[in-house]
């Protein structure tokens, strides 16, 4: 079992590419035939697989999950830590914590069209803690 | 491969922590460094990792799915069961049947306010049964 | 590590059960106390585990997702490869693009009404490229 922990801090509110960083910690790793699990240890950024060449499907993606996690946000009650919290929490349960991903061949199994990303759903953009497990 | 079934009942329909019961299994697997994978085997209960700290940041999520869930309930034809069973399946299909969690050091490795949920969307409240396996 | 290459053709837009196709994998893996890992290499396609019973579940499970990701979908600018496009990706962003299930004296773990579907959101169907892997 190889694990490494990262930290990634997005640019903007939204899905950040990390799969460069990912397939680094695998290359290192050296295992050929395994899977790689990945883990945010935060309960307001996620995980997602997505599409990585036309941009606009993901700012489509943003834009859908903010209305999503907006709609009756006049409801909510957990606001002490300002209006993106909430929807934080709500994208995050919507979305992963954690994803698998299979190794072949020593790279990440990923289909031509998927990147790994990290959703970063708060305005402040804190730090974000990531843990990468190899094993094969 | 550490494996053990675990029967959980919630007390309530909603939210329920879990997470002493599973660090109490991956204490137990003597696992140093790995992974810890929990399995729901039912699909009108669910799997979560959620903020552990402020209750209403739960209650927030539970009536947010409820309200998501229950949008549009009238077009059903799943309603045998009840009325919080086509729901239950929704939010079981929204959030996670399995979760995987890295082990760090003999311990979960979640951060600082994240806590595991079951996620029981029934109201009647079967007993739930969980696979969790440990692996190094 | 026990990995298959799978390639999918669902006969229709929606779920489609898989179930006996990767129980087919675990037997031949013949791993008797493990994980099954499934990967789906596309992000208009996803994974789910649901009710295996009744078709009317997941006829009302297509249907919600159909009206969820396509509320307000005047809004999308990712359009170019057809109006089931955008949605197909917020389908696959609320669903799974893995799985992983518990293998139990050599079966799959899964709950007595448990099934495993492999979703398909495009019109167009697709083959689709899943991997599978098996570990104890």
């Amino acid at each position: 079992m190889h694990q490494r922990q990262l930290v990634i801090k997005a640019p903007r509110q939204g899905l950040f590419e990390i799969t460069a960083s990912i397939a680094e910690v695998v290359q290192q790793s050296l295992i050929s035939r395994g899977l790689c699990h990945l883990f945010v240890q935060h309960t307001s950024a996620s995980l997602l697989i997505q599409e990585n060449a036309d941009p606009s499907a993901r700012a489509d993606l943003e834009s859908f999950f903010e209305r999503l996690a907006n709609s009756h946000s006049h409801l909510f009650t957990h606001t002490d830590e300002g209006p993106d919290d909430m929807p934080s929490h709500i994208k995050s349960a919507l979305t992963q914590t954690s994803l698998t991903i299979p190794v072949l061949e020593g790279h990440l199994g990923l289909g031509t069209w998927q990147g790994i990303y990290l959703w970063e759903h708060r305005i402040q953009l804190p730090p974000r803690r990531l843990c990468v497990s190899g094993f094969g």
